[in-house]
């Protein structure tokens, strides 16, 4: 029988209705291919990119060359332009509003390597990566006339990936996105309510729930009780912290850990693997808040809005997140076999597009 | 250049970026194919679905055989149940508020034919699907219980369908979604700063701008300035009316001649074809409001959100509305080579399946 489901901290409401999943399907969902043309983020073909915001490299190595292990390049197709970041709109005739599209728009690539996954980096890569995050949230916190900032990663062609290599993206921009107002006003009315944070609740009780996923010394990842999509994950560190630029040395190790497990664990549900996984934070620039914490939402591409979901804002979830949090932790649970499958799946991949 | 584009009745952001269109891809989207299995929906099938609601049939055929030329069933696998409507939530922990998925999911099944799209209908076929949907939402006007209904089409597995057999579907629900109340107050707030109704001001500017798509006697379609999609297309009545469930046999006979073709225009924009349309109207039993004008919204699946706009709320479109228009407006005006690209397309797609 479905279940109609409210988030605790937004006002998004979901259906959950796992009969949906038996229904019968017309459509097969086809392999996408990789075109086998020219990767512009593998290692030698720097040139086709703009040039390094920053980057980790070998020493005695060339800036925009050969020899690194992560770069940070402004987006060669940016939604958004670095501009003076003036007046958000410039423009209203009563019926509508517009402005320039202002702010930064970056890619962080993630390996050298033609690999998709973060989960086939190596632990020390992991961290590498983190910290890279560390360091550009923390640039962009003193960056004049910055509101907010969205660090994302789209995997696989049904998540909106339109490159194959492992990379993330940032938005940065000069006001607060609808949805990160609502997060924050809804954390902030919850706070006002109980005198806590909603999140330090949430990851208190949900951790050991049904809806648990994993729980080590620094983070806690679960199903949330009004998961939008089949397998929906999030993770959250255990110490309170507004601002993801705060996170400390200890828990970049800890969550090099804690991630990879998630997101292997979801590419083993989702098949074929194909997430978004969004970083939420506070405000840039701002003091840290006790009603807000920063978190990472893993979201698959797994039952993914149609004309309903368009039309009225609600979600129609066709697994429960108890049932995908029992499969994800019995993933969890098989780590040999698990580790086989990621083998396996790091050869398809660097077969498919030639190594440069 | 990006622009920054906000909707004139809701809190909904844009971002018009048509340099992203230009980015490379190394996802070929391969075309998804139909699995040769029995269709539920065809004429011969009528044990395949729940027992009809409402049919329009043959003389002397039998309830549930054939001899129809349109069903109204319900789902068989819904996403409400229909219930006595009572409390929307029945608990709520203090951080958790659930309750029973309760209302109404019907499936129409627009043609006992095999076909896929609205436009490989005649004349009289769509309007008889036009009344139908009125005397669904006539009989749901007095529904006890019920709020709001939301009647919807997803074309195309890429668009959320499951089955390729023309269909549409809608769900009634005993409280507004979040999404029909945001309309529903900006388009209150809109009137009550300006004595006219937002919609109205909308369709007069929007028809005759470059966004406009078609006017007829009784209909304008345009892009909409803040469209999240490449090619999004909305149809609004000329006359003020906020409950479709009032729509006259004249404006059915007008509509049943526009909305065909502006699908057929957006399916030749947009290939694959697929998209969602959705109808937007009034609550459920309440008075006809001056302030809210029921309308359809045609929402193609070309650029669907990704890590950013699931952690945003902005949406990224990569097409213009005034060059979505532009196109739009020229497939309309070649008649000759859209008819025979239709007529194809109704020859593959019936060979797809066996016919009953």
């Amino acid at each position: 029988m479905p279940e109609l489901r409210k988030d605790p901290v937004v006002d998004r409401w979901v259906i959950i209705a796992d009969n949906r999943g038996r229904r019968p399907q017309d459509f097969e969902i086809a392999p996408r291919r990789s075109a086998g043309r020219l990767c512009p983020f593998c290692e030698g073909n720097e040139s086709e990119t703009p040039g390094e915001v920053l980057c980790v490299r070998e020493p005695h190595s060339s800036p925009n060359g050969p020899g690194w292990k992560i770069r940070v390049v402004p987006n060669k197709f940016p939604a958004v332009w670095e501009a003076e970041c003036g007046e958000i709109t410039d423009r209203d005739d009563g019926l509508h509003q517009a402005g320039p599209g202002q702010g930064i728009h970056e890619v962080i690539i993630e390996s050298p390597r033609h690999v998709s996954s973060l989960t086939q980096l190596t632990g020390d890569e992991i961290i590498l990566v983190l910290q890279t995050y560390r360091r550009r949230f923390q640039a962009l916190e003193s960056h004049p006339g910055l509101s907010s900032v969205m660090l994302f990663k789209n995997m696989g062609a049904e998540a909106g990936a339109s490159l194959e290599h492992v990379h993330s993206q940032l938005i940065a921009l000069p006001m607060i996105p609808t949805l990160q107002a609502a997060e924050l006003q809804g954390a902030k009315a919850r706070f006002d309510a109980s005198g806590r944070c909603v999140f330090c609740r949430m990851l208190r009780s949900e951790g050991v729930s049904p809806r648990g996923v994993l729980v080590s010394d620094r983070f806690t990842a679960f199903c949330p009780f009004a998961s939008r999509f089949g397998y929906e994950t999030w993770i959250l560190p255990n110490r309170h912290a507004s601002h993801f630029s705060a996170i400390t040395d200890d828990e970049i190790r800890d969550l090099a850990d804690v991630l990879p497990k998630v997101l292997k664990a979801v590419e083993t549900a989702v098949r074929p693997p194909a997430y978004n996984l969004v970083f939420h934070t506070a405000p840039l620039g701002g003091p840290p808040l006790e009603h807000y914490h920063w978190h990472i939402e893993v979201l698959p591409a797994f039952a993914r809005a149609a004309g309903f979901e368009w039309g009225s804002g609600f979600h129609i979830n066709p697994v429960y997140p108890e049932q995908a949090a029992q499969e994800l932790r019995q993933t969890l649970a098989r780590p040999s076999k698990f580790e086989d499958e990621s083998i396996r799946q790091t050869e398809v991949t660097s077969e498919r597009l030639p190594m440069p």
